[in-house]
């Protein structure tokens, strides 16, 4: 009989880390990304790392739930999972998600368990000597393929210098855009974040992109930004342009009314972001891909029994992406490399930050796609001063919720939130 | 980097084990049960084992699996399964179940990944120093639950000597039955094997089984020996009486038939016995409880799997049994202890056998319950002269498939299989 690795303790450390101002369906994002790190000690002396949102309600939920997994073997993940779900007790709110409010779900336990996982799979993996990828059934494919992620941007935050990529606010500010990250990055698959300018336009930037890159798989994601009936229309003038369209309107009935008439598949990291969303999706039709995402599904067993669902029911899957650091990039190439069917190039935001909290150069991307760690573990490791860095500049930039509909009201007082809006 | 740990060849060895006349719906268990018991070799001189049936289809398909597995890593079970799957090239018929001719399934894949990835299993735990439950994603209990398994039987075997349980084939022979083995194994729930008298008279051998054990949950297996209507009027009588309906009917349109008027849930391993029977199951709402069975499930990592979709649909989840030794019950063990949605007493044959190929004592029951290996891998280790009996006794018996209804033929010339037959 081995000995258990028993977690003695768990620091969980919010980040800010600078941010572009992306535009979206709800407002921009703000002059920092906040992600919480976590490290989850050991009594052998393994130290696991782990990666979330780090709004103030989760941060709230993560400490409760770091208190109750000490003492537990970093290999009990369904008594760890039972543990935290306890210590939850009841603060299972739609607060503090992380992500940009418009996601409502009631997978907490999930979501909160999420990066003990991982960093107990770090761990786990530590010990065996083996890359998690390994304790996942293992990499099918070597390499990962990531998507650009285009966004229309303003040239600068208000006040603020701009950043080195630039305004892109119609069809030729993404089209340059795209040609600079796929220049730098080797891209293979674009994704254009839309719900940010009427409709028309972004379909003539889709058809521009289209035409500078003839043979790249595109996707479009307004994030609910439109009816059923733009949606449609969307999707005509889309036909044959797009790999799939990603929630173009809320809601799995609206979504279902979508799909009965589209071209394309639909996908969705909206209407279908906890288990029991699932069982109603597939009977309603809603959506024929599903983006995983290990930060709110579960960890990344869970996205695994995920990916194992829509396998079994027919579904297509992708991944989704939020602003994240290095670790988070470590924890989806592991579960994105053991995922057979996670066919589509996977998003990132990674290209739009400029600071991270791991030591350089274990993850870069070369052809668009990222070399599957082989290391122990994740294969990533802190580097404390980077991370003592980006805490005070969480301490002093004062952010403690991810606010994108704020801040662009701050920007525009007639700025308002609505879904859908077009 | 770690280094791999490489397959370098595979040792498949059938054997065949003394077995009772245990009656079923499509006739009665042979003299022997065969099962095969694989030996995985590695270049770091671990060893794994798998053990499965042992049917001749089954047995070349085996073979044909176990060379093209050579030089895999046993950690890369996703590369491994679709090496078995090029490896069967089309060899994927309806033969060689092992099962009792009543399952059709396309799952062949599944059913032949299943003991390599055991075995892998079983090495990976050795080499990391961990049970397999612990690769499982943990124990959450450390005894699993087993249910009686009741049969009708005869004496002895035609023109054998009596066996040690004597006749059954009523109600009072069935209730002596369950007394002994409640008594010596201290089962905390009671499984029947219908489907072999006429539909009255078993209902009557499930009330006196309820007479004798008013504290224990009771279930009938009828193995599809009923018409809707006669399952129905099994249902009423019976309403209140067992926990659930175990394959009362074939086919899901015939279950859910049956399901949409019984008050107790229905429950299969017969109509939903691989991925893509499921999401049609759940359509029609054919059960409310799905047997899972890892030898064709796919081993233990997809048998997770499977539980995982029966949670997301809200299906309960038990688990099969064949007539089985102790590497598959230490297999079924770990599979159960990290499963935190089987909730129901798992089905065993382990009582009807006299014989085994691993070293004993590892495995013992207690107040119906089995204790979680805790050593690492598998946790239980071949008896080679027992392996080496066994294997004698396959080469003697002359058994090469698995034929209910042939051996019942050979007793009694007028009996014919029929389902359903009641």
């Amino acid at each position: 009989m081995s000995d258990a690795i028993r977690i003695t303790s768990v620091t969980v450390t919010p980040v800010a880390f600078q941010d572009p101002p992306l535009l979206n369906a709800v407002g921009v994002h703000e002059p920092y990304a906040l992600r919480a790190v976590l490290e989850v000690h050991t009594d052998q002396g393994f130290l696991g790392l782990g990666e979330t949102y780090a709004d103030s309600g989760h941060l709230r939920r993560l400490r409760a739930a770091a208190d109750a997994l000490t003492g537990l073997d970093v290999h009990h993940l369904g008594r760890a999972r039972a543990a935290v779900a306890r210590a939850l007790d009841g603060d299972t709110g739609s607060d503090g998600h992380g992500l940009t409010g418009m996601i409502t779900t009631s997978s907490t336990v999930d979501r909160v368990f999420s990066p003990f996982e991982v960093a107990c799979l770090d761990i786990q993996g530590q010990a065996a000597g083996r890359p998690v990828s390994d304790l996942l059934g293992g990499a099918v494919r070597d390499r990962v393929p990531f998507s650009a992620y285009l966004f229309y941007k303003w040239a600068a935050h208000p006040g603020a210098e701009p950043d080195g990529w630039g305004e892109a606010l119609d069809a030729d500010g993404i089209v340059a855009q795209a040609r600079r990250m796929v220049g730098t990055y080797g891209f293979t698959a674009l994704k254009l974040k839309g719900g940010v300018l009427p409709p028309d336009q972004e379909i003539d930037t889709v058809h521009a992109l289209r035409r500078a890159f003839p043979g790249l798989p595109l996707r479009i994601d307004p994030n609910c930004a439109w009816s059923v009936e733009t949606s449609l229309r969307v999707a005509r003038e889309l036909d044959g342009v797009i790999e799939y369209l990603e929630d173009p309107t809320p809601g799995q009935d609206g979504m279902a009314a979508v799909a009965r008439e589209a071209s394309m598949p639909l996908a969705t990291n909206m209407c279908v972001v906890s288990f029991e969303e699932i069982a109603p999706a597939v009977a309603r039709g809603a959506v024929r891909i599903v983006l995983s995402d290990h930060h709110y599904w579960g960890g990344l067993r869970r996205s695994g029994l995920l990916a194992g669902i829509c396998d079994t029911f027919g579904l297509g899957l992708s991944m989704h992406s939020n602003s994240h650091l290095g670790i988070s990039l470590a924890a989806m190439t592991h579960l994105a490399a053991a995922t057979p069917n996670l066919t589509y190039a996977c998003d990132t935001h990674w290209p739009w930050k400029t600071e991270d909290v791991i030591a350089p150069e274990v993850l870069t991307f070369r052809d668009g796609a990222v070399d599957v760690p082989t290391r122990p573990g994740l294969g990533v490791e802190l580097d404390r001063d980077a991370l003592a860095r980006l805490h005070e500049q969480y301490l002093a930039c004062g952010l403690r919720d991810r606010d994108d509909t704020g801040y662009m009201r701050r920007v525009d007082p007639a700025y308002e939130k609505r879904v859908p809006r077009w």
